[in-house]
């Protein structure tokens, strides 16, 4: 799927008078293409295009679009915080929606204005891979991206590229979800055989939340062990802390400085919905993340090349900041970011909400004894079975909303029982007790064993991973 | 004279309704006063405080104080851009003024809320100094304070202090009015023998100017040779370009978040009249200025100790960052800094407006060759003087605006001979081509040597005052 020019939607290219005459010219092309009675898929494809620019509209002046209405002079371009879209929120900050099987990632797409990850996409990484997709793609879990053709386009000319990826630290224990960026990122780097920067943003959690910065920063180091255990190669990886790495770069600060020039605070407040009352480390934060995207701020890794591309495998909440990124980087000179984008690993409560590292109980955490999984997934994982067993035999269970089923599709390697699972317990056959056992059978050895490949990593490695340095890839 | 509770004034601390219950606290004092019959240097003060108040109350709700009409809910505390009082307009960017003889300091001391330099306080400088007082202070060059008398407290109970100054290098050249705070920070660092540390604010300038990083970094190495060459002791000075030094010390980088994380833009939009279509960049830069006010931004010269006070030499302009800088220091654990203001050094064509670096004729260079002084005081000097010689001899001219006598002022040291010059000027018995001539005369040799230290400057030895490195003091 070709990139339109409201790719990167957000208040930050058109405003709402643009939006205004694109949205009328689309709404006359779909009227000319019904008229000539063309195509089918064409007219689908415009009426798509329609309600995008719709969507667009509305979430930027706050009015809904009228044919021979232009916007009203005080229909300033902004976000009024946070997008809302029916009653998915979806920011870096906050994930939440109504919906017992989760947020509606069909209508993301549209409304970030990516493109979703079909099955020609897979079936080409596939090919370049030389290997099956990673069942993260088999099963939508990573479902939509931003650039992901160009990348793979240069790749078969023999470009590389490099990864980004990340996590804000704000506690010392992370929990099965924070896991999914990084074992889809392990993938990717053996995959492609390429080099890996992750960066821990310590003085993000600083300035958003009650702590100290010697909290911040020791966070960031304990998450960085974890990081380590997913079995990233030390040889193609570099792990930074905000704090560290700020302090130690000039070109990385002068990256940041570069991007804080190109963005103004009427932008930021569209995408982020920062307001006046926002402390200025807040209002600037934004270019810290967008900084790794570019090669040149890691000299010591790409000898100074500014021209090599970057793939950030990512929750979508994080677009964002990649939308503000890629809209800022033909203007100092930079390659956009590729994207890949995943859906939220959802909370044992239910998929209305992720997973939060403050409430234990919405959470499998990392340190989790297998007790403590079996516990909690027998007491707290939603069910979408029926309430007795009579009913639930004769009428089966619903996996879209059951959380044991959803759990199983991010860590169950194998396709055909996965699907076989899916069937017995829509059937009935499978009961929920049988279906939380097989989670509960599939998690403890994943946790287990992530816990004794965290006791191997010691500080020394964390020291080298964490050391600017070549890489050899 | 003691800091009252509006200090720092410039909204930070008080809120419209907080500012107005002060005043109508006030007004009631001052009509007490007056009931009372009290002494009538009591009454002054008493109405001194009520003018400053009302001042504040102007410009942080744009309205009037009226008794009884508490501000509306709407009237948010901000300055609504660079303060203004009467015709002056003094901030960062911008120094203007309808007054011959220049701002009006007297109105700007209780505008900012800072202290005047008086007798008294110049004298116990003399004493603690073991010496005559630098001529900037005996003319009331450097004329306005902030907590010098416990800076000076401090000293004489053997706790010592560093000195903080810097420049915002936005071109390669420099006139000799960029001199002004190098001169007296040298004679205060000689002095005090003490620390001193000069930030090149190379970041600032790509920030606000159509200019390059590069282009920046050049101009504060540039600047560097400049200030090298005023005779500062390599071994008690460090001379930092921002681009570089935020990318080679983690310690300062921390303090900028920290100074970031507690100031709102709301603050920013106050003091420095920033806009939401403002970049990020602008709107975060006031805590990078902040960050060298306290000693853990630099631990390889104070090692790690954070108490050590402050003590900024600078243009009166530049206090707006250092009221922010005041109000944070006790909310994250460190010392409100001290401050030592200067007057503007005149443009040539006058004193409504300081020199310019971006009109040659505005200014004398520091590569200006003495042909080039003689004309340019000769040709764009303004004058003081009579029309004709007759008038002159007559009525005599007045130094007050004549700016070849005000450079001399700053520039020429015996104060005998200053006061025969105002005082033949003042009779006609001075004609105004003498007085230029007088001028050039301590001009020429003052750039002349200039330019002779800054050839013997090398890149070795900007490299060393550049590198972090312990000083010795």
């Amino acid at each position: 799927m070709a990139d339109c020019q409201c790719d990167d939607a957000g208040g930050l290219t058109l405003s709402p008078r643009e939006l205004y005459d694109r949205l009328t010219e689309q709404g006359d092309q779909v009227r000319t293409l019904k008229t000539a009675k063309a195509d089918k898929a064409d007219i689908d494809a415009a009426i798509q295009s329609l309600l995008k620019f719709k969507l667009d509209y509305k979430r930027i002046t706050g009015q809904d679009y009228k044919a021979g209405c232009p916007p009203s002079e005080d229909a300033v371009a902004h976000d009024n915080g946070p997008s809302e879209d029916g009653a998915d929120t979806v920011d870096p900050w906050n994930v939440s929606t109504t919906n017992a099987k989760g947020v509606d990632y069909d209508k993301l797409i549209v409304r970030f204005g990516s493109s979703k990850i079909d099955k020609e996409l897979v079936d080409r990484l596939e090919e370049v891979a030389g290997q099956k997709a990673h069942r993260f793609l088999r099963r939508g879990i990573f479902f939509s991206h931003r650039d992901m053709n160009l990348v793979l386009d240069a790749y078969e000319k023999n470009k590389s590229f490099y990864l980004y990826t990340g996590r804000g630290p704000s506690s010392g224990a992370m929990h099965v979800g924070h896991l999914i960026p990084f074992i889809f990122t392990k993938w990717l780097q053996d995959v492609f055989d390429i080099p890996l920067v992750i960066q821990l943003t310590d003085d993000e959690k600083y300035l958003w939340k009650d702590l100290t910065l010697e909290e911040c920063h020791h966070y960031a180091m304990e998450n960085a062990k974890d990081i380590i255990a997913c079995g990233f190669d030390v040889n193609k990886t570099f792990i930074f802390s905000d704090l560290d790495y700020m302090g130690s770069s000039p070109e990385f600060y002068r990256n940041v400085v570069k991007i804080q020039k190109h963005v103004t605070f009427n932008q930021v407040k569209g995408i982020f919905g920062f307001t006046e009352s926002d402390c200025i480390g807040k209002i600037s934060f934004p270019a810290i993340q967008a900084a790794p995207s570019f090669s040149s701020s890691f000299p010591h890794i790409f000898q100074g090349r500014k021209d090599v591309p970057c793939l950030i495998p990512c929750a979508i909440d994080q677009d964002p900041y990649f939308r503000m990124t890629r809209d800022v980087a033909p203007r100092i000179g930079y390659t956009k970011p590729a994207l890949l984008h995943s859906t939220f690993f959802p909370a044992l409560q239910g998929a209305q909400t992720k997973m939060s590292a403050s409430d234990p109980n919405s959470s499998i955490f990392l340190t989790d004894t297998p007790k403590q999984i079996k516990n909690k997934v027998n007491k707290h994982a939603f069910s979408g079975g029926k309430d007795t067993l009579e009913e639930h035999r004769k009428h089966g269970g619903n996996p879209d909303v059951d959380v044991s089923f959803m759990y199983l599709t991010f860590f169950l390697e194998d396709d055909e029982q996965l699907e076989k699972i899916r069937q017995d317990y829509t059937s009935g056959a499978l009961l929920t007790g049988e279906l939380k056992k097989l989670l509960i059978d599939t998690l403890q050895p994943i946790i287990t064993e992530h816990q004794l490949k965290r006791k191997e990593v010691t500080d020394d490695m964390v020291k080298q991973f964490m050391t600017p340095r070549p890489l050899n890839f």
